[in-house]
């Protein structure tokens, strides 16, 4: 194909609201049975029969959550998506339905918002829910975009963050601080880009970690994985903060402690390799870095025969009565409290 | 009590986010059966039985739909709730829950976001919604709020936009223009206030457009009285662009055209006088103004004797054959075509 040096752009103002939204939006078809109206009326309607229903929301601001300078329009869409599908899967849920809405300013041309929802379109389509609903409107400054997913599930296979119990399992899917580090390396490659444009960076031993913080995915895998093996998970919370963050809320939440094994911490080669490039200690991240979207589960021991051979579920520690407290043990056998430092915090220190 | 001129703030960083969140929300409870976990794990938790859901989100920013100028933010909160509650009763459902989710940068201090949920909490309260979840945020500038709401109702009591049918009557709630007209007399007040600070406006003979604009209602009310009428809408939708954009999606999505008579739209006293002040048409402010928040609905002409008694709702025209188009018919009965001009084209002309 040959590059059009000079696209055409087309200006937001030429569709007006309604024709934007009606553009942007007739993509979307509709698939999930609960759906019996999607977007065109003043709200969705949807029927659930006997199940029950999760609802959760996200709010994404350029500069705060993402940078446009290096997440294409594309993948921040996708992105949007699945941090609020992750929420549901957390649940122990299944997706069926989102909202999507925007702000815009007038520097976005029509085109860019196709790419958003391109982004959008395709992560609906993998994951199996269906756009209902959303409001398009004009920004001052940045782009803004706000998602809320709902899901479906019986009563009986809810999980919620506060059933630990003592002895349960910590158990996470995947490997975590990929994301993180993956942010490392693209706000690097941007203050080179700013010294020298015409350098061209050799991104190829960050793929991994880089696609885990642009296009990262929400483990309905793993949901329908426990539902395979029969595991109902105690508790569980998705990784978005970072794993000292999550684990403390189960703990405050199911008033239990807990002990987790620093040599236990599932972390791809990728990241361990980059953390040394970077001078960083690998559990810092791994423990405060976010952004991964695995989950982080309590399982019974009863169950780890059912889950031990499984390469995407790693047990990393077990919970303890509450007066135990909350530590990480060291490869050097040294007890330290957890503190959620979280995402923001390492930000600020970096 | 004596004004404390030096109050303290409380800075946001000084609390964390799971800090604001926590101190923020404490004061939501539960009161909808249909609610059974509110905030506080990674999603709500809803049951609606036997009945169907309606979903729908909007998203209010900074200087595009609100002036913190003269927007007190509890008027603020209060009325993000509204808007998306009005689109909830325009399918004739009753609003279940909602989440609230904003963005703010550091220039609010604490106290500011008390305000501004303390008004969310109110709406919340007298519309006996419950508010099961959100996100709080950063952002680099100005304030962003996002509000989804949810309702139930049993399925044959939902009316769509789609259903009116040539005959029908065209029905509006309250009156309209007020909002639109109470936006006009605050902006001159701010225009005035830039030049001469010391300057008390006298906004006395403003008081019910003003309210209109900072403080609206939601129609729950024509839903119940509706209900007790024994009267269901062949279409419904809330005015929130304006009378002529409504009706346009009305005649657009029930395939049919419409006859609206100039003289029988309701304008309150203080709308027509300030119309007057301004030299601007109370015609086309009716028509174009929006943010008004009353239903707009078309009913069969058998049901006409069950509400032509009521103070609240006003018969405005007659839907037609598609072929007919769609027009106003003036007080010098001059049949004149309906455009969708909407809120943002009139702001622009004026």
């Amino acid at each position: 194909m040959i590059e059009d040096k000079n696209p055409q752009y087309t200006d937001l103002e030429k569709l007006g609201e309604f024709g934007l939204i009606e553009h942007l939006t007739r993509q979307f078809d509709i698939k999930q049975k609960s759906t019996i109206k999607g977007i065109g009326d003043d709200a969705a309607i949807l029927d659930f029969k006997s199940k029950q229903i999760v609802v959760t929301t996200d709010l994404l601001i350029e500069n705060i959550h993402f940078d446009l300078s290096y997440a294409p329009l594309k993948h921040l869409g996708y992105k949007a998506v699945i941090v609020n599908l992750s929420d549901v899967y957390a649940m122990n849920a299944y997706a069926t339905q989102i909202t999507v809405s925007i702000a815009v300013s007038n520097r976005f041309p029509l085109e860019a918002l196709e790419d958003l929802y391109a982004g959008v379109a395709t992560a609906a389509k993998i994951y199996n829910v269906d756009v209902v609903g959303g409001d398009t409107t004009s920004s001052t400054t940045g782009l803004i975009i706000s998602v809320t997913a709902i899901g479906e599930a019986n009563k009986e296979d809810l999980v919620l963050r506060s059933g630990a119990k003592p002895n349960d399992l910590v158990v996470v899917s995947g490997d975590i601080g990929g994301a993180y580090m993956g942010l490392q390396v693209m706000e690097r490659e941007k203050e080179v880009f700013k010294v020298n444009p015409q350098n061209q960076p050799d991104l190829e031993p960050y793929t991994y970690i880089i696609e885990r913080q642009l296009k990262p995915e929400a483990r309905k895998d793993i949901i329908e994985l426990l539902k395979d093996l029969q595991v109902k998970p105690t508790s569980m919370i998705d990784i978005s903060d970072g794993l000292s963050s999550e684990i403390i809320h189960i703990c405050k939440q199911s008033d239990v402690g807990v002990e987790l094994y620093e040599n236990k911490i599932p972390l791809d080669p990728q990241v361990i390799s980059t953390c040394e490039e970077f001078n960083i200690d690998s559990t810092t991240i791994a423990l405060n870095g976010g952004e991964d979207y695995e989950l982080l589960m309590t399982i019974s021991q009863e169950d780890y025969p059912k889950i031990k051979a499984n390469p995407n579920l790693t047990v990393i520690g077990y919970i303890t009565e509450k007066n135990r407290g909350m530590h990480l043990i060291t490869r050097g056998e040294q007890a330290v409290p957890i503190i959620a430092k979280g995402w923001n915090a390492i930000k600020n220190e970096a």
